[in-house]
């Protein structure tokens, strides 16, 4: 069982040193500790498991450390930044491993830049050695590239001339997107499996700058320098609109992200505010959120008292957890049924704070976590349907839980309360890759329902749900347990790949970004080619990656 | 080998009928005249030879027939509209044959498209009975959908139920980003085997209303005359700017599109305008463009005089028919290199007649069928490389091709006149797919370099061509034919499935559209679906369809 939780006391393949504002986060992977048998991690290459502590090390830097302004990430072997994904990992991965790996890690990229974008932090790319494939798809995911000029290092995407598959983790349109390179420009590097260094890999926009070996260091310093002095408190009177105003950050002390505890049995796993419960023989799990208790925080300084304990964060904190385990430890799992328990009044209350406080360093890092566990989810190559029952709390934050769901059943039941309910946090604050709220794409058809929903001051009971627009069906109580039994066993009966692809086209109407271009096109295009014999048959490239023997491929063009 | 050319005596599927504005576009497939032998096309299911017809159908609609301002696309047979694309043949096709299949077919649709939005024909799907799938498919790419309400009649997207595949011409796209059907909805209706029919169709936007059957035709014709109407030249008066002004097109009458002829042998297809030539022991082929001759047409009525001998329609037809020739008869070319060959005076020259009339409705149809032919280009999965020599005539219309290659190489040879040059037909008369002209796709990280080019008022020769961004590589005479030689081979030698996928990343960059979702997310997912044991392999949904066995699926989910 793969276990995202780590903290850096257990890291084993990076270093995080905090220095006042700033951070450095270094890459010294270790060749043996695997996350699994079969393959060494030479060259700072990585699994997942090098990938999770990097994934944590950014978690732990926006919510433990805001006082950094700038993330230095290098390595600390000698003449190499980063060899990329094992290439002996996924040769001898299942598909479905390797398809969940690289969401994996284009999610922590992502959350680079949510990190970049959101929270004002600079990620500086220090590449002391040649950064290749994954390598270099972690520097893309940075704000700037700064590479040694040693006579050697370089900066590549090897994957089409060297594997036959594309680069996994956003590199292509990163490339094309993110750093604008022409396009044709893309196309020579993309297929040069040496790279490019020098004075064409900047002139071509494939890094900021190179230095020699003897002012790498001075240089990447000075650079930092800059940086966090313009986004020290002394320069807070100097507005300026590309650098987001977060240096309240550096008033304040980070909090502190315990281990999330959790108790599990064969079909259980149960956290503090998440449960899940396996149904394994009809291949599902209920996933329950539960709501805050009573006795809130309303104040900045309540929500940093009571730090990792704060409901806001926890849930989201187990929510993300839970939806790790599922995608990779339980891959049969084809549906979730989303639950919440708890009251309304409460989770209101929280969205209520966290909005009136959303300039908090806090209580921003905590939203932006909660939209990017929503995100996560979005994401999920699993269905989800909300079930809305007596007892629910589909209000506000959870409400996006219905909202993100494929579908939903709310209960018509005239002698019981079963509400659901909107909050500003339903606004804007969480968005979806594609930019648009979760309200904004489900009523793209008439968008003045966002507003009406929105505006409406009280809850929504079954009718009014539906009516709004809300709600796929609302069965009565004489047809609700065979109606949802029916849908899970229809729903778990239909092709897992078809249902993945359907979702994955579905959820996402509307505006595409370059998260969704990567999450979309490009995943899709490497989930196919990752299938194809030519790169994973016995004379695939994949296969024959470090063999004496060489690839063969069939040359017709699909 | 495959033919695109067919014309209204020959089809065997499709009735045209004109009848003054109003064209009737019937469906009324023919079981036994297949491409192939293996399977029936019962219930008007249809295979690549049935859209080779509707899609010259749609091209002969603009060019013959501009009177016709509403198309009623409709079927023959009783109580059946469209079965989709026929199942058997699907399940008997090579992957690359099926991702063609669908791209010729999702082509077809997207012209419709285009028709309705740029030259003002309005689809009329009138559905006298079941519109499944592909049915249903075409049925979403017209402007709006009527289905009889016989008790019976439904329409359906049973792929992913029936076939563990997705709906392959753009059918879930077009669900929530057309229709804007709400994601829910719509994750309903495409799991649902038998479809919906009548009131819940309607109120759930999959039909713009129903009718009973002894109303349905009277309904129909009254909807038809009411378009007709406003669309008629009587109110050309009354601007609308939801209806485009096309009315002139009534004032003209058409021009014959002939057959293009051309001769072949084995290795070479020569057309008047256009050759081909394959190495295929290489796997690369030469397509080269000839450029317009001298006494050229200057006014509308001379164009029309022409017909389609005029170079601007003929040309790029003939250019049309090579790249459909290429991916589906010639897999095994991975690249071709563009070249072309003429007088750069004479193709700026056509350029400028196009420009200053392309209010004709003849003009706009050309131009209209250039950009089209242009984005089958783009996305056509095999490698393009410009080739740019003396003699050669990229410019304008033709620097096109040059700016929808992967990559381009321009002689530098100060002995040799080598030049190529912009026109005002690069400054937004032939978008790609994404919505964006080829130069501001090129130019995203410097667009004034977009309206430098524009404004160039001489040629670019090869210093001058490099400067400006606009070709990759420039050798000089000596190393040339090496380098040429040498790019070729590396290419040829890659992974041709990597190399789709990552053109197919690269070639659109920036925003994405309604049409690029298709393209580029769906496809890919459809292809990596395609290939998953659940819909091909022995037990899967596909190969098992319509057998006594059923599908038996591996559970996990990808």
């Amino acid at each position: 069982m793969i276990n995202f939780q780590t903290s850096p006391d257990q890291y084993k393949h990076w270093k995080l040193k905090i220095d006042g504002p700033v951070a450095q986060l270094s890459m010294d992977v270790q060749e043996d500790a695997t996350l699994v048998e079969g393959y060494k991690l030479k060259l700072n290459s990585y699994d997942l498991g090098v990938d999770i502590e990097l994934s944590d090390a950014i978690q732990r830097l926006r919510f433990e450390h805001p006082e950094v302004r700038a993330v230095v990430v290098t390595s600390l072997k000698p003449r190499i930044f980063c060899a990329g994904a094992n290439i002996y990992m996924l040769g001898t991965s299942s598909h479905a491993f390797k398809v969940n790996f690289c969401k994996f890690t284009n999610e922590t990229r992502c959350a680079i830049e949510d990190d970049s974008r959101h929270s004002g932090r600079r990620y500086v790319a220090a590449l002391n050695g040649t950064a290749s494939g994954g390598g270099y798809e972690l520097a893309i995911a940075c704000d700037e590239i700064y590479l040694v000029d040693d006579g050697n290092s370089a900066v590549s995407l090897p994957e089409v001339p060297l594997l036959g598959v594309l680069p996994g983790t956003g590199g292509l349109t990163r490339l094309v997107d993110k750093r604008k390179v022409r396009r044709d420009r893309a196309d020579v590097f993309s297929t040069l499996a040496e790279g490019l260094k020098g004075k064409r890999a900047k002139d071509w926009g494939l890094i900021d700058d190179s230095f020699p070996t003897s002012k790498f260091q001075e240089s990447i310093d000075a650079r930092v320098a800059q940086v966090v002095n313009v986004r020290s408190p002394e320069n807070s009177q100097r507005p300026n609109e590309n650098e987001p105003a977060q240096v309240t950050n550096l008033r304040h002390n980070g909090i502190k992200l315990n281990p999330l505890e959790f108790e599990s049995s064969a079909d259980t796993r149960n956290y503090k505010y998440v449960s899940l419960k396996l149904h394994r023989d009809k291949r599902y799990a209920d996933l329950t959120v539960r709501g805050p208790e009573s006795d809130l925080p309303t104040s900045p300084n309540e929500i940093q008292e009571l730090g990792d304990e704060f409901w806001a964060l926890r849930a989201f904190r187990e929510l993300d957890d839970s939806l790790l385990h599922l995608r990779v430890n339980e891959p049969e799992i084809g549906l979730v049924c989303l639950r919440t328990e708890g009251s309304i009044d409460n989770v209101l209350a929280v969205d209520k704070t966290l909005v009136s406080n959303r300039d908090h360093w806090l209580v921003r890092e905590t939203l932006l976590n909660m939209a990017r566990v929503l995100r996560r989810l979005d994401l999920t190559a699993k269905s989800f349907f909300a079930i809305i029952e007596p007892g629910s709390c589909f209000a506000g934050s959870l409400l996006e839980l219905l909202l993100a769901s494929d579908r939903s059943y709310m209960l018509t039941d005239s002698d019981q309360k079963i509400a659901i309910a909107a909050s500003e946090l339903n606004a804007g604050a969480l968005p979806m890759s594609n930019g648009l709220t979760r309200l904004q794409s489900r009523f793209l058809a008439e968008p003045e329902k966002v507003d009406e929903v929105l505006a409406h001051e009280h809850l929504f009971d079954t009718e009014g749900a539906e009516e709004a627009g809300l709600v796929t069906f609302a069965p009565d109580d004489l047809d609700w347990e065979d109606e949802i039994r029916l849908a899970i066993e229809e729903r778990t009966s239909l092709s897992p790949d078809a249902l993945t692809g359907m979702e994955a086209s579905l959820r996402f109407a509307g505006p595409e970004t370059m998260d969704t271009k990567i999450y979309g096109r490009l995943t899709a295009w490497q989930n196919w080619i990752f299938q194809r014999p030519n790169a994973v048959g016995p004379q695939g490239a994949l296969t024959n990656y470090g063999k004496p023997t060489q690839a063969q491929f069939d040359y017709k063009r699909t």
